[in-house]
Parts: structure tokens; sequence; C-alpha cells
């Protein structure tokens, strides 16, 4: 969706959103050369260390007008192709490990074995077209983080170029990992060019909206020429990669017909006319190798459009749907013979009962290509806040293996988001990405659950703020009814009252064991256990000298 | 969690908060009298019949010092009881139907031997203290629609009694179906009582809090006599529930001393530690008999407490939160000998991979009782935003047979609720409580999903927005981008531009069915599959006679 233009304006630095924090670069080795993998370094006012976090936020403070700077020339010239495959699906299947994998790998903290393996099997892609050479490499997989699309584009209002970068940067600042450039109005190829020179993640475009630009809106003069001329354009551009819909083809329309809500893509519903008017098969079907021996060229990788996704609950996992999937996976094989890397599209509004069949059947048609969904929203009532009837969606099929989420707004079917949209967007789909991570397990995921929950429980007021995904809007929170400093280090919250502390006890409970010389090990757990009866006799002084301070920790009521 | 006093004000008129809504009373049939039963009917502009919604709102217009009608007082004295058992449990399972259970049937569209057979077996609750005479009877049962519950009550800050009733009716204005009176500070008997004269939804406290009152917060001094006395002034005040702390036993609380944030219950931290300094069993759990012969004079329900419940994602699912599980199923057993109502509170903070595995270990050790949870929170990491971390586990567990989801709003962790905290927080627990209704295939709920995306499809904007959880402010986001009155009526909104529309095609499908004579039944389906050809034949002037208007319908950017 493109966004309204109001409410831009230059955002603010990085210290002022998120405080205690400063971006780190990691230094990696890589043959004779170093990469620097930036993280967001969070640092605490205890003896714990710092916690370092996933930064998306690229490089600061460099003029919209020159761009960022371009590391990635040396490494892409280094390879010197010569304008053959310069795919990474086409490296990793030579077993040659990339810069880019070797920056991912850190990223992720994992083996970058996993990485190149992963990508030459097809269940990962690393979207990195070579004209991009200001990118910062992530990785789109099953087996990694899961990651976020937020959308930006300029309207058919209109919008400056500063503004649209602006958009970039307020997205990528809360934790968007891609970001598609949805523009249609005027200036598409120079706004395009500008967001794309001052990106550090990965860029995706829909190019259909292009080529119906040039053709007025006649969607009958559509044709595969001007397709290929217009994706080639946006390849030389740097491009990451295309949203294409070669999977909507003419025998699946009728089968939209008993639908609620019909067909409610709009590069699906393009394509399904031009079928119809026609009656030919779709020609980003039937010219699909073209698509591809330009595509590797370049390294743009494909997102496979659903133009056949529901768009409400009743139409959801239809007959439509899933023979336009059936075509998808058959793309998958074919693009995997380009070794173009590729992912593949999925829904839309689905309820919760019907998303696992969604993610299974995918997975299994499509084998393992990674899977791209935009939600799904689980109930269709609740237009004003569908961030959260999709972030539920995306939270459960993010745990059951989609690798990236298409962020959804508040504004989603009403109007174009603003800047405080935007940020409720992407911030609601970080908490459904993590919430992911922490149900498949994946390594390092929980220790930042782990290292907030501390915060809380010591009363380390700043801490918990600063280790929140929002600190300045978790301060104002605090200090909209405690506004005092002392409260902030006070043993002490607005919640609960000046009663009792159920931390008390726990704390309590570990000076005893303390006092009975047991281990701290020892203590939690069978030890402790084992000493319940004594532990029961010796606990009445431990108990009567106990002060009470208030508990912070605690939802209500179930108290 | 209590409330903050800031931005509390008269709350607006219902018409204010749903336009072309108006509550129909719809009069049911039982024995030689009438019952009126509540419903919000939603007008469309269209030839559809009206919808129908659930409403908690309760009756409008009365003075808060004068209270709210008692239809109730009549339906209790017909059965004259005179100071035996008159739980609902007691009557179901003579094979009686009460008002009460006729008045819940109406409501949940279900048989009233459905209500009176889960009621027997303990499967569902009728919160109906004989005291509360101003209640509009609702159910909490997996076979039920899901229930949310709202807190208020005044904080030591103080609030002024009008001021908690009128938090009263903002929670059940968006949705609430129970609210708990958390009240602490002073005026607490007066407080509850306004609360409980003024409302139509059940009232559940927790008696805990009044005692510490009239000890001075000394936990030592705590005795059973003491809670009985204050038990019984509650029961004649009418209210409904008891949150109980009666499983939190002496021997659990050392299990808790390896946890990252120990016991995070108001109520649970003061049972325990009251164990440890008398070394002697919970009280509660001792005298659990003498509640039973109380609170079944009154027909109140327990709410069985989970005092040693996960404070943080690293303690999910623990020993010892499974240990006070296995007693709560030996309370409901005790209570069941009573027949006293009885739910069973759960978590807290659990992934989402562990989420099951509480509901399913509820409904077996607990045989099958209401379980009544708080979220789940999925993760740690986002205060600030703990309505929507909580949202996505609430949703999910209510789908897995969760009864009621206890609301969390954005302020948890920090801070009081103020009215708009409430409402988001209402607002997201109604979206998780449909959406588990959708996955769980309860009759008629897909009625009202269906119903608004027929409006969406068919361009009836006044009719998307009225049908909406939050008209006001799904009207609102579309005038934010679209404010002209004619936006509302046009084939048209401010996502896709004046391009092209998706819902075209369908129409021009189905429109060429009905050229062919066939059925609009034979056209959706087979027959159309079947006419395949001689569709894409006649295709040609259909579609290029076809004008473009835009599709209104599509979260990007899978387009």
């Amino acid at each position: 969706m493109s966004q309204s233009t109001d409410g831009v304006s230059p955002i603010p630095a990085l210290e002022t959103c998120f405080p205690s924090s400063h971006k780190a670069l990691v230094s990696v080795q890589h043959g004779d050369h170093e990469l620097n993998v930036p993280k967001r370094r969070i640092h605490l006012t205890s003896d714990d260390a710092p916690l370092d976090v996933y930064d998306t936020t690229g490089p600061q403070g460099y003029d919209v007008q020159e761009g960022l700077p371009t590391p990635r020339t040396a490494w892409v010239s280094s390879r010197m192709d010569d304008g053959g495959n310069v795919t990474q699906m086409h490296y990793a299947r030579q077993g040659i490990v990339t810069e880019e994998m070797r920056f991912v790998a850190e990223r992720e903290g994992c083996d970058v074995e996993l990485v190149r393996s992963e990508l030459a099997a097809g269940r990962a892609i690393l979207p990195a077209n070579v004209k991009h050479t200001e990118l910062e490499p992530m990785i789109i997989g099953r087996a990694f983080l899961v990651k976020v699309n937020a959308n930006i584009g300029n309207s058919a209002v209109g919008s400056t170029i500063q503004e649209e970068v602006e958009k970039l940067q307020w997205a990528t600042r809360w934790g968007a990992d891609t970001v598609m450039d949805l523009s249609t109005g005027a200036d598409i190829h120079a706004t395009r060019e500008h967001i794309i020179r001052n990106s550090a993640v990965p860029i995706g475009t829909v190019p259909l909206y292009q080529c119906l630009e040039k053709v007025d809106g006649r969607i009958e003069d559509l044709n595969i020429d001007l397709f290929l001329e217009t994706l080639e354009e946006q390849c030389e551009q740097g491009v990451d990669y295309f949203t294409l819909h070669a999977g909507t083809l003419l025998r699946y329309v009728p089968m939209t017909a008993n639908r609620l809500t019909g067909i409610v893509s709009r590069g699906g519903s393009i394509m399904a006319k031009w079928c119809l008017i026609h009656h030919e098969e779709n020609f980003l079907y039937t010219h699909f190798d073209k698509l591809c021996e330009l595509m590797k060229r370049y390294d743009v990788s494909f997102s496979l459009g659903d133009g056949l996704r529901p768009g409400c609950i009743a139409d959801a996992n239809d007959e439509a749907q899933f023979a336009e999937l059936e075509t998808l996976g058959e793309l998958c094989e074919i693009a995997w013979k380009h070794d173009v890397q590729t992912m593949v599209e999925g829904p839309g509004h689905v309820p919760m009962h019907k998303i696992k069949e969604n993610i299974d059947l995918q997975s299994e048609i499509c084998k393992g290509a990674p899977f791209y969904t935009l939600g799904p929203l689980v109930t269709d009532i609740a237009p004003g806040y569908d961030h959260i009837t999709s972030g539920i969606g995306a939270a459960m099929i993010g745990w059951w293996g989609t690798a990236m989420l298409c962020y959804v707004t508040p504004k989603e079917h009403l109007g174009l988001p603003n800047k405080e949209d935007v940020k409720e967007g992407v911030i609601t789909y970080k908490i459904a990405a993590h919430a992911a991570d922490l149900a498949k397990g994946h390594p390092g995921a929980q220790v930042w659950d782990d290292t907030l929950s501390k915060a809380r429980f010591e009363f380390r007021w700043e801490d918990q703020f600063n280790l929140s995904l929002d600190p300045v809007t978790a301060l104002s929170y605090h200090d909209a009814t405690l506004p005092a400093e002392g409260a902030k280090v006070a043993h002490f919250c607005s919640m609960c009252g000046p009663h009792f502390c159920s931390m008390k006890i726990t704390e309590d409970v570990r000076a005893y064991a303390a006092q009975q010389g047991l281990s701290e090990e020892a203590a939690l757990g069978e030890g402790m256990a084992a000493k319940g009866s004594e532990f029961r006799e010796g606990s009445q002084e431990i108990y009567q000298s106990a002060d009470s301070t208030p508990n912070a920790e605690e939802p209500q009521p179930a108290t």
C-alpha cells in the first residue's frame, strides 16, 4: 500500500529513539578483507553485559542526494562474473561462500555453512541485486530469524522524493528487514532510484505497476516485451526482488466466480483481465524462462505473487487459491533450473484453524521455497485494527515456518498510513516475528526476553524501557502515572500499591538457601526441594523480618 | 489492574459510538412470563437484513445513585430457596431450566438444554449471585462464545465512585462480558456497592485485597474467620465470582526459587508469605469446604487463582505452575460436591509453542472446568504493546478451548490504564475472542465477517464502518485520506488509485454466466468450469467494454 503524505518530517537521531543504545560494527574476516556487520548494542545499568540485537537501521547521516556508501562494489567486482549468472544460489550450489553469506551468518549468529546450504537448496533467499551496492545483506528462510517487510511508495496525491526516502528510513528505524516500493504515480523511476541509493535493506517492487503506467492503464496493451524492458530498467537500478503474478492462469479465473470477494489482488486482477481480453494464457507464465534469463544476470529474486489469494474469511483456502499454488510450485522448479532465487507469496484473510494448512501445503508444493505472507488476518470485523487481526495470524504462521511477514497497518482497507501507522505496523510485526522465533526455538531469541525480564524483576526501570522494542513509548507510559525520577529507581510502581512485594519472597527463599550453605545451583532445584521441611522450620525469622515493598510485575487480575 | 483517574468523563450516548445500531430487546417465553434479551441490531444500507450482535452495554440512561432495574428479583424469589443451595449448577443437576439459562440460550443462539447440561457437568459457569438482581445473565464455557473480562478499581491515588461506574460503563460499551473490581483504596465497600448496582455484567473481586486492608497490610494477621466475614459481606452485596488463591501451597513455594521472576501474583505472594510465616498450610485450602458452604447460599462462583503462574517466558510451564494446577483440579472436585460453580485461572507469560500444553493439561486435570486466562503474553520484549503480545496468545488459547480471556492494556507493566487504554484493551480482546469463535467453528460467528466483507466488496462504505468493532475509528481513518462524502458512495478508495478494479472481473464472470442462461449455482462451480472455452470465446466483448474502477479490497503488496 502506498502512503499518505501527511506527518512526514525529518526523522530523529538514532539515540533519540533508542536511549543507551549505539550501533556497533562487528568486524568479520572474509578471505583477505574485513566485513563490518552492524548490531544495536543496548547498554545496561547493571553489571550484566550489554545486549546486541539485530540492526536494520543502516548507515546514518548521509545526504539523500549522495546516497549511502557502497561496500558491495568491491565484493561484486572481485567476482568478475562478466554478465553471467551472478545469483547467490548459483554460487552456493558451486560451494562458494560469498561476502554476502558471511555477512548474513554473523547477523544471524549461525554457521556460514548453514547459510550456503539453505541457499543452495532453495529453502532460503539472499535478495541482493549486484547493482544494489549499498545493501547490508540479509537472508529470508525458515531456518533463520523471521523477517518483516514494510511498504512505501508515493501515492496518487503525490509526495516528494525526500518524503519517500524518509518513509524508508522510518520503517527500517523500527525494524523493517525489507521495503517494497509500490509507487504508482509520477517520477516513478526517479523515486525508486533515490530509495535504492539510500537503502541498506533489500528493495522489492511490483513491476506491473510501472508497465501499466507506460500503457496509460490499458491492460489489453500489456505484453512480454514491454514487461522485459521494464524489468531490465529496474534490474539496472538495483531492485532486489520482483513480485510477479505468473501463476494467475486463465483457467483459474472461473474458480473465483463463487467467492464472496472475488479476486482482491491488484496484480492478479490485471493479469486475469489480460488473459480474458486476449483469451490467451498469462504471458508471465508462458515466457517465464525469459524472466529467469534476465534476472539471473543481476541476481534479482522472484517473489511469486498469489493473485488469487482470498480477500475475506469466507474465501480462505478455496479451489482458486490452491490451484494457483500448484502453478507457483511448478514455477519454483523452473526458476531453480536457472539458479534464480525464489520466494512465494501467501494470504491474506485466513481463520486460525486454516492457517497451518497454508504453510504446510506451500512448503510441500513449493519444495521448501521461503513463504512470504501478508498477515494473515484472522477476522474481517475490525477495520481500523487490522495490524492486530493480522498480527495474530502472522505470529502463528511465522511459528509454523513462514520466512517473511508483510506488515499491515491500522489504516488497512481504509486509507493511507501515515508515519505513526507505519511505526505501529512495523512494531506489531516485530512482535509477531520475535514471538515466532521464540516458538521455533531459534538460538539466541530468548536472551532478549530474559534480559528484559531480569531487569523488570530487579526493578531496573531504565533498562526495562531501553530493552523494549519502543523505549520512548514505554517510558512515557510509565511517566504518565509516576513521573517522578525517583520512581524509576525505587522498588515501587503504580500497579500494586505500597503493601507487599511477591519478589521479596523469592529473595528470601534464596537468602535462606545461601544461609544453609547451599550453592545457588544446588539451591535452585533438587537441593531446595529436598530442604523443604528444614526450610519451613527455618522460615519464621526470615519472613517475619521481611519488610514489604510492592510488586511491579503483575498483569491483573489473576492475582 | 486498577485505573488511573485521568481522562474519565461522562461517556457518550450509545448511538454516538455505534451509528445505525439500536438496542433490540428480543422477547423470550419462559413459563408464564417473558424475558427481554438485549441484542445490538446493526442496520444496513442494502436490502440485506440487519445484523444482530451480542450486546454487553446494559440498560442505558439510569441514575448512578438509583442503579439499574432489577429484573432478576422476581426470578430469584419465585424459586423460594430460603437460603439453601441456590446455584445454577444445583438447579441444572436437578434438570431445572432457570430464567438465567433461558436468557443465556437466547444470547448464545443455542438450545437451552446445551446450557443446562454444560452447567450440570461443570464445563460451564453462569456467574449470577442471587443478590445481583440487575444482572443480564451470561455463560462462560468452551461450548459457548469466548468471553472477555476487563478490570477496573480505584487506585491508591483515589478516584470517585462516579468515575468507577463510568469505567464499568466504558468497558462494557466496547464489549467486556464481565468486570473485575480490583479496588484497594478507601471506600472499598461503597465503591463496590455502586459498581454492582449499576452493572448488567457479572462482577468479580479478589476478596484478599479487602482482607488485607482490614489488617492494615499485616499479612501474618490474616485468618479464615476474617476471610469468611469479608466473603459474606461481598456475597451480600452481590459479587458474582471470587478469585481465591487456595492452590498456592506451602510445599510449592521452594519450587519458585530457580525462577527468573519468582512469584508474580499478588494474591499468590500474600498466601505464600502467610504460609511461611506460620509454617502452616494455606488456610483457604484447609478450610475450602467452609468457603463452599457460604458461596452456595448466594451462588457465587469460584475463580481459582493461579498464584504461581509464570511472570516471564523463561518461567513458563514449570514445576511450580503445574504443581499448583494439580491442586486446583482437586479443589474443583470439592466445589462440585457442593454444586458450587467453578472456573480456573491461567497464565500469564507463555511462548506460543507452550500454550496448548496449558489448556490441555488444565482441561484434563480440572475435568473440563472453564479456563480463564490472562493473555498469555507470547514475548516479554514489548512493554507498551502488551495488549498485542497478549492478544496473540489469547486468540490461540481461546481457539484451543479457553472460555474467558482477561484483557491486558497497553499500560501493562508500566502504569495505570486510562479510558483510551481500556478501550484499546477491550477491542484487542474482542478481536482475539471472535477469531477464536471463528476457529472453533462456533455457529453464527462467521456471519458477522461475511456481512462486513460483502459490504466491502459492494463498496458500501457506511455499512463497512458500522459493522466494525469500532465504527467511529474506522470512519475517521477513511476520512483522514478521503474526507469527501462522495468518497463513501463511490466505487473508489485511496489505496489503489483510479486505474482498475479486480471486483469488475468477478462481476463480468457472473454476468457472462447469467448471459449463458446458467443458474448462479451452476455457474458457480462445475458448470462454470465446463464452460471454460465457450467462456473464453465470449469474453472479449465483455471485457473490452468493461470500464475500470479501483479496487478497495487489497492489503498490499502481494498484489
